[in-house]
């Protein structure tokens, strides 16, 4: 059995603050930098490796890291956490995401079934339903084809399957597997689902609602203005929606629904874009092939991370150079900086993965930590950012450290060449570019115009953003942000922090407030 | 003359560091509570107000806050910007955005004319050609209308007019004020472009080119990716192109464009959404009355601006507190939360807004501050973000305050009721209930579920999102960010911070690279 211990009781933790800082300005400039490129990266699953040359390290830093990730027991607590152990101790639950793209241990049986076999079931159910559409055995009313799914989800039934959608939906287009345009309604906020129904033919859109719970006010809502809309155009709702929820709730055997495909209790949202959660939307828009591609490179970088060796384990080696970032050196703050715009709401899927799961103050016990947990996550693509937030980033008082992601091709093949090179190589110019500016810097005796340098980034790199290796960096940063948690000692797949707000809002809408709740509740007019 | 002085030599800054901290969960119970919420509120134009009572400030916190506004000189600096001072000392220019909506103080002339008459100007000749292009006097080769606008730009020629244009997009189409779809291309990204252009019908588009300097990279590639895709339609590029540019530039006078609106060096990218950088494309997208409105909005903030009175300034406000919470209480970040899925891209403009202008280490005279500047900036609208990094910013060892804002009504006006309440309702009950959370919290023996509360925020809140509050709201944040650079005592008008990646990109491009740009570049297969 792995001991859950907090952070500061580590000695390892103790050792690695004593272990002299890199200035990394000097290690990254020379042949010395060259020499680091080379060295410090690791190979990932579906094309990409992770190189960290660029972070605030050298082999003394990482001699203590591996020591930390030795006593904090990190791959025997993954091993735990695959092997059906409750990790998630807060509600009392199996953490299972990783089951549903492979099964990395022994079998898990949970509510009388085998897990992997659950899993598998439904995405051949998905697979199956999904086909049917594709080639017109499941049709509306009017025996024609559906266009367009549209799922109605929020968190993470919206943020995960709408990242990884638009990160192949290009891809799709130019690889033949793009079957139906995915649409998105998320917000409480009338005016969002709304606007997607102006944008759409209902009469040929298809809807996933999705809810573990069958609960969640903003879906539901959503669902019946959906519902209206396609009264009002004459159709049969049940004729155009299915659902996604678990077996228990409301939604899962009712007749207001085409199908119900089946999630449950041990996938946290966030980490449910590999479930039924993504894999129905994904499906119907790319075909079930896309989708088992996808879940392949994450099945493939989850064995990675079981490698006990830090230099081989990219997700480990990435989370404690982030732990190392937060709880040594200080910076409170991650960038993501994705150089492809494919991946523009990666980072917003990032944001919440992170922040959701190691947003926490108290450890797994429920015993307040003394320590910085889970860092703020922002990001939007490069070469965009560039000209936006970058400034901070180079020249501001904080230190912001910085995760790029690049890939040497583009997905739609179509390039120009301006001035000797392609658009793609003037991407992929600038993330080098940028990567050895933030390090090395440039002195200059104007200090406006002066670059201090050692500013830490890594970055994944890739031949291409394909359904594997978008499935590989999914489970990368899952994998990460889970191995953080265990460092942190937090649960990272509970979030109870969102709970008082809901409570809070049920008593607005019944005007039972008082106070401040009454004032505010009178300022928006409720 | 205003004196320049750095924050750290202010007697008042001193004295603020002194005040008794405010315990803002106590401060916000019960009646008191109740009663911070009807005093702490400033009217702003457009309908809206800026409400602080959940910010961590009482009377002695405020009244020192007044005593730094005065010392710094806010209100005299602001006077000397708009009165035509250099303020951009980096690089030797003006700052005269506001004079694209209004006079406020005297005549500026440069460059041999008249500003204010320089960007009405511009103003007339952009309503002038949208006129004609909306009734058929403009068309294509074939003497069709279009029907498209697609602006090319980056950097503040894209986040700004992007966000404006969604922000107002449902707007108008509810009021018959939708003249044409807007599009955006940014990235060097090839993807970028290509499936811009794979989703709308380019003979009916016309594009707007939009370079300050008629040089900047990725526009100009994605110029000639557009030119490409135009020649193989057939079509004429020249008849399908404006550009928006300076007077002096090589695309000024160019054959290549149907016609040329100008800007000039005294506004920045990132304050240029006022100017004939969003005006082109506006005014194309929803008529120049609806941009005009959006102006005036502006301009009656921007009056508001110049109140002496700090509590009757909601943007010097707004600034100071944020300079409490970066310099005295020593909070890193901003969330910028929106209640209204049209200001989705809000935050993304804000961050650049506020990242570019005030992410600096050095002050107007080039020497290193000692103390922390501008923070980093994120955000996501609300309810959405709700389900996901809200979880940190609830209950994570960070403190980060919030900028929230709310709309009494929505845009489209379609609505459902479900369990008695509209999904208005729901949404405006949301964001009375997340600010009490936050700020008074909730105690509970399970210290998983505890709430510590105690979490700064403000609300701007309005009765609907139209072009005036929308402009008003603009010119808050503008402006706010520009008193919080008079405090850092920083130049928030240039932007150093972007150059060296650009010229270590260039020697990329050139293989004229060693050490580890040129193993990056090698990773890369540039």
């Amino acid at each position: 059995m792995a001991e859950w211990k907090n952070l500061d009781t580590l000695t390892s933790f103790d050792n690695l603050q004593k272990v002299q800082k890199v200035n990394l300005k000097e290690a990254m400039s020379g042949e010395n930098g060259a020499e680091r490129v080379k060295k410090y990266s690791i190979p990932m699953a579906g094309g990409l490796s992770f190189n960290y040359a660029s972070k605030q390290v050298d082999e003394d830093v990482l001699e203590a890291l591996a020591k930390l990730a030795e006593e904090a027991e990190l791959v025997k607590k993954f091993e735990a956490l695959y092997n059906g152990e409750i990790i998630n101790t807060g509600e009392n639950r199996l953490v299972l995401h990783h089951m549903t793209r492979g099964q990395l241990g022994n079998p898990v049986e949970a509510d009388g079934v085998d897990k992997r076999t659950f899993y598998v079931t439904q995405q051949e159910k998905i697979a199956d339903f999904a086909n049917k559409v594709h080639n017109g055995e499941i049709t509306n009313a009017a025996g024609e084809k559906f266009t367009t799914v549209v799922q109605i989800g929020i968190g993470g039934s919206d943020l995960g399957p709408r990242a990884m959608y638009l990160s192949l939906e290009n891809w799709a287009k130019k690889n033949n597997a793009f079957k139906m345009e995915a649409k998105f309604i998320s917000n409480v906020d009338p005016d969002d689902a709304a606007a997607v129904l102006n944008s759409i033919d209902v009469s040929h859109s298809i809807f996933v609602l999705v809810s573990k719970s069958g609960t969640t006010l903003e879906t539901l809502t959503n669902e019946s203005f959906v519902k209206d809309a396609l009264k009002k155009a004459g159709l049969d709702p049940s004729k155009h929606m299915i659902a996604v929820t678990s077996e228990t709730s409301p939604l899962a055997k009712s007749d207001d629904y085409l199908a119900a495909f089946f999630m449950d209790d041990y996938i946290g949202g966030r980490f449910s874009s590999t479930s039924s959660v993504g894999g129905a939307v994904l499906s119907l828009a790319f075909g079930p092939e896309v989708f088992a591609q996808f879940l392949e490179g994450a099945a493939e970088e989850d064995r990675l991370s079981k490698n006990e060796n830090i230099l081989e384990n990219p997700e480990m080696m990435d989370a404690l150079i982030g732990v190392y970032e937060r709880n040594v050196l200080g910076y409170p703050c991650t960038a993501v900086l994705p150089y492809s715009q494919a991946l523009s709401r990666f980072p917003a899927h990032l944001q919440q993965l992170d922040m959701e799961s190691n947003g926490k103050s108290v450890n797994r016990f429920g015993e307040p930590v003394n320590y910085q947990t889970g860092p703020v996550i922002f990001g939007e693509p490069g070469t965009n950012g560039q000209h936006s937030f970058y400034q901070l980033l180079h020249q501001g008082t904080d230190i912001v450290p910085l995760q790029f992601i690049g890939f040497k091709n583009n997905q739609l093949g179509s390039d120009v060449v301006i001035q000797d090179s392609t658009s793609q190589q003037k991407l992929c110019a600038n993330v080098a570019a940028q990567i050895v500016a933030f390090a090395c810097g440039k002195s200059d005796d104007n200090r406006n115009k002066n670059f201090e340098g050692s500013r830490p980034s890594s970055i994944i790199v890739g031949e291409q953003l394909t359904p594997k290796s978008l499935g590989a960096l999914l489970a990368h940063f899952e994998n990460k942000i889970m191995f953080q948690g265990f460092v942190w000692n937090v649960n990272s797949f509970d979030q109870e922090g969102v709970q008082l707000g809901k409570v809070l809002a049920k008593r607005v809408l019944a005007h039972d407030t008082e106070g401040a709740l009454k004032e505010y509740s009178d300022l928006l007019n409720i």
